[in-house]
This record gives structure tokens, sequence and C-alpha cells, in this order.
């Protein structure tokens, strides 16, 4: 179906996005560089699907779902400019690659758990794409930057209800504020993977923004969001990652599998 | 939290749909009739957002979950609506109901199955809404008359997506033209509940539209589809439904589970 249904945001924008680098080929490293921020954006608007009308209140389930169309948009712009390397096509990528290709970190890739744990996860990603998305706008790379230009807005609302989530279950029950500490232990030990430099972003100068450089930008975010709150995740431990270069974290399998279980029993889009 | 997040679409217009009813407290009878409609509405959302980044392709992960905001919003209006009958908030109905006081009907229960299925199911159900609500403007009630005259225009949208899609699927491969086939064949026994007069339509004359009124109107809808498909649904029975009396096909017991778990678990909203 060629034909338009109503797709109401995200695809309207989306050829402008790529409006200034129409027909632009990207380039093999920027192609991965594309599939890190695509995979990672893809993974979460996944797992948000889940929430619809299952969250505590029929108002979140809304905001839940616009938040997982948003990173679907994001994700739908980087792999199709990734796609241009070689030839494939968004849908190629989302659904024909197997786990070792995906280039997602495993904070994205940690399970939506009960609500306090999506939030969690929710306050580091977006705080981590905040800080990425508005870097990534001085990319000497048009379709990157343009794709920047208009995620990092999205993601700022984002952060947002993130951050006034994490404050409601910090200073709601006691039962509440346990569970949303308890989130913060299990999501943290996941931050620093973000923040690696991986030998692909020396190769990429003025293009990707270097990983180590976001670190202090994302920690005065969540910092703030934190004290406000009075939680201080204990970060016990930093994982071990590999995301970027095709480790994952045990449950991307799965998710991976559900998703593309169609795309794949009838390959060529027609069914 | 009532601080806004972003709420893009429903949430900015469900002011105004009720702006013509602002205070206004719906009889019994009527939020009875509302919670048809918004039973309907939101067991359709929640199947859907299941097919968020599942589909066969990325943009229709997009249209999918533009659906399922919609169907979220109109029950959103509607149950609220219901809910000023006897002082209950939209969750409160939405999460704090057990099986037999869900009104929905078994066509809005049918399973995802695989993606024809889902098809097949939005075919007669966006058919059905749209007739509905484009008669249901017409209606005394000024409330009912908002939020018809805004979800008819978006239902229209509904419609016109399942008819590409079902011509897409029937006129595909002999695999897809099969599946499609036979998805109808499973759906259609469903469709006639929707048709039925139940006792509480009586004592809503000029309010709730009169549900045989509108069989024909849906048949013009449905037909016109299937005959450019070359398919006919062979309906080798009538469900006995029930749905708008309590009784409930066998699946929405699950569905009501995994959507009000977390509700139940923490009463009283700050968890």
């Amino acid at each position: 179906m060629t034909r338009a249904v109503r797709i109401r945001v995200d695809e309207v924008e989306l050829s402008a996005e790529l409006a200034g680098g129409e027909g632009r080929e990207a380039a093999p490293d920027v192609a991965e560089y594309a599939l890190w921020l695509g995979d990672d954006a893809l993974v979460l608007a996944q797992q948000l699907g889940a929430w619809i009308a299952r969250a505590p209140e029929l108002e979140e389930d809304v905001a839940l779902a616009n938040i997982a169309l948003d990173q679907l948009g994001h994700a739908r712009s980087l792999l199709r400019y990734a796609g241009t390397a070689d030839g494939r096509t968004e849908d190629d990528l989302a659904y024909f690659r197997d786990e070792p290709e995906y280039r997602s970190a495993w904070l994205f890739e940690q399970p939506n758990g009960d609500f306090a744990h999506t939030i969690a996860r929710a306050l580091a990603a977006s705080a981590y794409q905040f800080v990425l998305y508005d870097a990534l706008q001085g990319s000497r790379d048009p379709v990157l930057a343009a794709v920047a230009a208009k995620a990092v807005k999205e993601v700022d609302y984002h952060r947002d209800h993130a951050a006034q989530w994490t404050l409601r279950l910090a200073g709601g029950t006691d039962e509440s504020r346990r569970r949303m500490a308890a989130a913060l232990d299990d999501v943290w030990p996941y931050v620093d993977e973000l923040f690696r430099d991986e030998p692909l972003i020396d190769r990429l100068e003025g293009i990707a923004v270097r990983p180590s450089t976001l670190r202090d930008p994302f920690g005065r975010i969540a910092d703030a969001v934190l004290a406000e709150a009075d939680l201080r995740p204990s970060a016990r431990f930093s994982a071990s990652g590999g995301g970027r270069r095709g480790i994952h974290f045990p449950t991307l399998g799965y998710l991976l599998a559900e998703m593309q279980v169609l795309a794949r029993q009838h390959p060529g889009a027609t069914w």
C-alpha cells in the first residue's frame, strides 16, 4: 500500500527531515553510527508500545504511546539513512538483521519491568538522547543534523515526562518511593556504556558526537532530577555492555523475535 | 502528576469535546450507552497497541499506533462522561470494573490473530464505528454528539486504512489472499451482534443510535470493499454475543487482567 493512510506527525515530517540529504548516500561509517542511534530508538519504541492501555492511568497510556511514536519516527529516519549505504530499506534493517547486527546499547534493552523501571530507564535514556541530539545538530553531516534538530525537541518532552514521574513516584507513597529507588539501582549500571568511545568515533570527527563528551551534560540533567527526588542510584557496578559491537543484553533476542516474526514468515512485504 | 506532559492530539481536543457538556452529568441509561461505545474503543486500543514495532512494515506500526491512540481518545471521552453518572473517573471505569461490568461487543474482543485477522476486525469495526458516530452526531445529548462529531472524522481514516489493507492482502500473493479470506471468515460471525437492539435503546430515543438502523449503511460500506476484493465472508454462523449485557468472549478476561494489574496492585493513583 503506497496510498497514504493518515500518518499524523512523524510521517509528515519524515520527508522534511530528509530534505537536506535527499538522495544522499551515507558512507559506511556514518551508516554504522546511524544504526547506533536508530537501534536505540527502535528498541525503546517497541518496549514502550507494550504499555498501551496498561499504564496506571489512561492519560499515561496516551503519553507513553506518543513517546513510542516519536522514537519510532527517529528510528525510521535513522535506519532509512543507514540503509542508503548499501541499498537496504528501513524495513530490511528493522526486520532482517539478526541480534549481532543490532547496535543498540544495553540501557535501551533493559526490560520494561514495573512502571518504575520503565520510568528509570526513560530518565536515563531521555537525558542521554537530549544531550546527544542537541550536540548532533552541529554535525557536518546534513542528514544527521536535520534528524537531530527535529528529535531534540521531542526528546526534550520525553525528558520532562520522565523527570515528572520520577519525582511523583519518589514523593508518593512509601511503596512508590521504594520501587523508584530499586528501579534506579537496577537501571543505572547500564548508563556508563553510553559514554564509551568506540574506535568508530575516531573515524567520524565532526560528524558523530564523541560519547565521552556527553557524560558531563548528561550528569547535570540526571543529577538535578535525582537531587530533587532525594534519590541516589547505587550504581553498584558498570555493566559490560557491548551493544555497539553487537553484544546484547539477554532479553534483546526475545524482543527481536517478537518484532520480526511476521516480516520473516512472509518476506517480500506483500504479506 | 497533573502538570502537563506533551499530549499531542487526543488530549488537547479532549476538553473541547466535553466543552458542550462541561459539568453535565450523564443519566444512568446514557452512561450505560456511553460504556458500550467507550468499552469497544478501549478494548480495540489495547489490542492494537500490541502491534507497535511488530507490524509487517515500520510505516504500518506508526499507522496502527495512531489508530490505537485515536481509539484511546474516544474511550477516554466516553468513559469520563459515563463516570459522571455516579462520580467515577475514567480510570475507575477502565481499571476497576470486572469483566461482567464491561459492555464491549465480541467483535472488538476478537484477538489480534495474524495481521489479516487484525485487518478483518478493523474493517468491520471501523465501518460500524463510522456509521454509528455519523448518526450519533444528531443525538439530543450534547456530549455524545460532540464526541461523535470528532470521532467520525478519525474513524473515517481507520475505515480507509482497513479497506486499503484488505485490498492489498486480497490482491497480493496467494498466501496473503488465503489468509485474508480465512480472517474474514473468522471475524464476520461477530458482526451481527453490533446491530441488535437491546432494551436500553428503547429508553434512549433521540439520544442513542438504534443499532438495527446501522445494519444497512454498514453493509453498503463493507460490501463495497469486499466486492472490490472479490471476497465474501462465509458467515457460517452468528455468534451469540452478549457483550452489552456483560457476557464476553473468553479472551477478554486475559486482556483485562493485563490491562488492570498495575492499577489494581496499587490503587490510589500515586503508584
